[in-house]
């Protein structure tokens, strides 16, 4: 009855892998590596509630509250976040700040903005599979992008973009501690894409979900920060468009990210805002930029020495149980260790057998790539584990994978 | 720099001439009609404090309610969102439901998983702006149903739509006291528009955003329920998309709506909802389900009475003041009259000189039409003005009219 009626971009939007294995978990004694999201003991849940309450008992804050509001997202949040943009090299006012929910929602906006069906989105292989899935919405082709070994040539780019009519519109990165594989580009890589993107005059997309989660090690200039350097130190001529959230360092719970960008960019995807919900739960924004104001740099602190003890776990538990032909990253923040499995070893075969005769659960690589490569490589967090569960799942999965690889 | 890189879909996204009103009416001691938007004098604020309260005071409770979740929308809000469905006459399960950022959202997917640029979208003339703003992106074209003075034949819409190598993909109505209009569609024309979507082979959005909102008369059914009914209570075989919102009875400043349809199309909408923006704030749900069980139809009554003595000042100061030559609806519930000027008269310059001259605002009613008509019609809203405010205001606006056609 339906399916004859629906766009043609509707066969594009298919049930993710990711999604279908996530129901998988709820198998009671699993120990899952797969999520990827915080863990819940770090969420500052008094002042939250304080946060709430506080707004709700004013007369006139409950009235603002509890309205529609403007699409651009709650000024002092936006001010707060330009003072943070600021503290990263990017002198960004509240003008240059539009409240996403969530930083998908940016990436939803930012295919919406950008791609005709048939143009070409440049991704890393592999990449976010979220922003896949937002993309793909808008029908691009998709084009590798290799930051770190070497990209092609702008006219290599430009070529392949041209045979299907269509033009290379962005290129999108994960720069810090990169989901799926935990791996940080370093500054010579930033810049040599922002000369790439130079050439072939597109906006580089920089998603920087887990930036704050650094365990150790020196931070990397953000991408729009060397960009805006190359500009005299005007944002409003920069060729990036920074994706910030809150959801990985305060709770993912009040749905609240942030774009910041030039002017022109942010103006139009305010219309995208505004004609998609209207604005963000303007109630949730006040809060958050109390969480923000009160608890920010507490809450990053403390939630990068969570972390840090269980990736530590985990890489030390790779150590001891890792059959040789295994190798993984060593991540200096975020959630993710990526592992590369013995030659001819199928991730998802390794997941499907991993459920049933281990109790254990991962995200299989083999989705993260758009060029149907990767499907020996896995995705493993340790952000939900504990450390003796982590001892345990990656010494099952060890040997499991010691009797696959025999 | 930015514009060669933008979509063709960006040709279609401008500021809306609401929007760009709305600014214009900050200025001090203007009495608004152009709002539209609840009074927030009706927030069930004290029980929306003590459900954040409750719910962040409860350890597992908090853990929940501020970490991610599933894309469908919280199990217990979805299941009183079909109980209320079923009073509706809609035999609807929580399989039915998915939520939404507001039924805005719901009709942003909703041109998402139909429309391919060139499509046809049945719309009223006038029709709700933001529906069109949600559409828009999705490039269709836009031919007009009447579906009380009578549609075109099927063979007619789908002959226009094919024009431009296109199909007709769904109608869309506000059937219960419309904005803009005021109107409700009366059964006969809730029945001719199925008929026609039969023959057309189309799904029908029924957006219902005031339904409750009901002071007076006999209410009609739901088109849901008229074509459920004629497919022998089978929900999953209807072809009516149900668009709710508990924007315009508890609160807008949670953002949550709801779509109520079969399930195969609830389950696309699902997969646009993940890659969309994963999930609503499900502490926001919660509360929304808290706030729903213990006070819905306590504030649906306490804001039908509120509104309808507004109405009624506005009504009687129309009554007074508007020169022979004008005329307006007079809706049984809702929140606006739809008011049509002396012939020539133009609704947009008459907002100039009413906010300059008379300082009063309200909304010109071209910006409703997809085919250039309506210049001559505005939309007052009496939700947010005082009784005195509405008889003071329409008194100005009165006498500028009675000024402007001498």
């Amino acid at each position: 009855m339906y399916e004859p009626r629906y766009a043609r971009r509707a066969e594009a939007m298919r049930a993710s892998e990711i999604r279908e294995l996530l129901k998988l978990l709820e198998k009671p004694g699993i120990i899952s590596f797969a999520g990827g999201i915080p863990d819940p003991e770090l969420f500052p849940k008094a002042a939250t509630a304080e946060a709430y309450a506080e707004i709700l008992a004013d007369p006139a804050k409950s009235s603002q509250a509890l309205q529609y509001s403007v699409s651009e997202g709650f000024p002092p949040l936006r001010a707060w976040i330009a003072a943070h943009m600021r503290t990263l090299g990017v002198p960004a006012t509240a003008d240059n700040i539009l409240i996403t929910s969530g930083s998908q929602q940016a990436l939803e906006f930012l295919g919406k903005l950008f791609i005709t069906a048939g143009d070409t989105a440049l991704v890393t292989a592999p990449t976010y599979l979220g922003a896949l899935q937002a993309f793909s919405a808008y029908e691009p082709r998709y084009d590798v992008l290799r930051p770190e070994t070497g990209n092609r040539t702008p006219q290599s780019y430009r070529e392949a973009a041209s045979v299907n009519g269509g033009a290379v519109k962005f290129a999108y990165v994960v720069p810090d501690f990169a989901n799926p594989t935990g791996e940080t580009l370093p500054a010579e890589a930033r810049n040599r894409l922002i000369d790439l993107a130079e050439e072939l005059e597109i906006p580089i997309i920089e998603d920087t979900a887990y930036v704050d989660l650094r365990f150790e090690g020196t931070s990397v200039p953000a991408i729009q920060a060397l960009d805006v350097a190359r500009h005299g130190g005007d944002l409003n001529s920069s060729r990036v468009i920074y994706c910030g959230t809150f959801s990985k360092t305060l709770t993912p719970g009040l749905r609240v990210g942030w774009v910041c960008a030039a002017e022109p960019i942010v103006r139009r995807l305010t219309l995208i805002k505004q004609a998609s919900d209207l604005n963000c739960s303007l109630i949730n924004q006040m809060v958050m930029e109390r969480l923000a104001t009160g608890t920010y740099a507490a809450q990053v602190a403390k939630a990068a020495a969570h972390y840090r003890r269980r990736r530590d776990a985990m890489l030390t538990a790779l150590e001891q149980n890792m059959p040789a032909g295994v190798t993984w990253t060593r991540p200096e923040g975020g959630l993710f260790i990526w592992v590369t499995l013995p030659k001819g070893m199928d991730g998802a075969e390794l997941l499907r057998r991993a459920i049933t005769e281990a109790a254990v659960a991962f995200v299989p690589g083999g989705a993260f790539f758009t060029d149907g490569t990767g499907r020996h490589t896995i995705r493993l967090s340790y952000s939900l584990p504990t450390e003796a569960q982590i001892a345990e799942g990656v010494a099952r999965l060890g040997r499991l994978i010691a009797a696959g690889g025999a």
